[in-house]
């Protein structure tokens, strides 16, 4: 029994996108870190982000402040 | 299947204006950033500024301390 | 389908008589950051302030500290 | 049409003892701020403080860190 | 009518145990303080601290960051 | 009558999955401050994290900004 995204929403379907086409994105996070990779999959809570030496990192919505794509 | 955004707001309203007229906004962030842009959207979780580079950043609601249009 | 404020809490209705009266009011917010204006309006998520060259400011209700009338 | 407070909880009945005795508190905030005062009155959302000068502030749950009797 | 506590989430039980036992705790908090004592109970908004002087502290969920048992 | 973790959510499995494996793993939270050591369980508020000499720490999720496998 899952909630699901609400892929509807410009922000859900941004992200997709971003993840789809491996674009690398900074995330600006609450404790002002400024974290840069790309998006492997987005949920209602979390982001997790690939880092050059694919790492993951989990991070909560919660937690984030902006997000763009890496200039 | 996505929850409308409540446009009898005012609040939801007057970014819709905002948006419509392309007025350039102060966008004051949790983390005390200032972001200057135009605004190209916003949904329930998130707006997005356009700056001078047309570069998107997409911002969380959470995150927005106070929005006005620049001086 | 706008959802109401609730004008029988008393949080809501001081706001709403500050707002009628006009009256001077100092919004510590969550950056730290002290506003002083009159309150224009409020909704569920946003409260406006105007200063005194009859600027707006939309205040987000998440980053309100405290609210007081200006000594 | 007003959400009740639950006022079968302890949190919710030990601030209506301090406001029914005029007990002074000390309130610290998210900012780091610490008022001390007696609480007027507590809703949903907010609780109200009187000073030394009888001033009210409003103060967000939200921005609550911790509530003592002052010592 | 009050919102029961869920007692089938381990993180309420383990709170319960610690209150029972009069377990001296740690309590780090989102303004960085670290509040020491122990629990003396629980709702759904707050945890009451009771320190060496027996002086009574109501904590908001929403500032804790962790707790644990003192060392 | 407790609410069940929603466990068909990528953040919600791969974090079982750390706890099954006895990972360890890197928590930042919004304090800064960086936790290490295993997951023993989560909860909807909670994640329960032990570090080397076998102490717990109760996590609140609402304060966690990013986990990761400890490199």
């Amino acid at each position: 029994m899952t909630t699901e995204l609400e892929t509807g929403l410009p922000s859900i379907r941004q992200i997709q996108t971003l993840t789809r086409d491996g674009t690398e994105v900074e995330l600006k996070l609450s404790t002002n870190d400024l974290l840069t990779g790309k998006i492997r999959w987005q949920d209602q809570y979390c982001l997790c982000i690939i880092d050059h030496y694919d790492q993951p990192t989990i991070v909560w919505r919660q937690a984030i402040v902006y997000l763009k794509p890496k200039a």
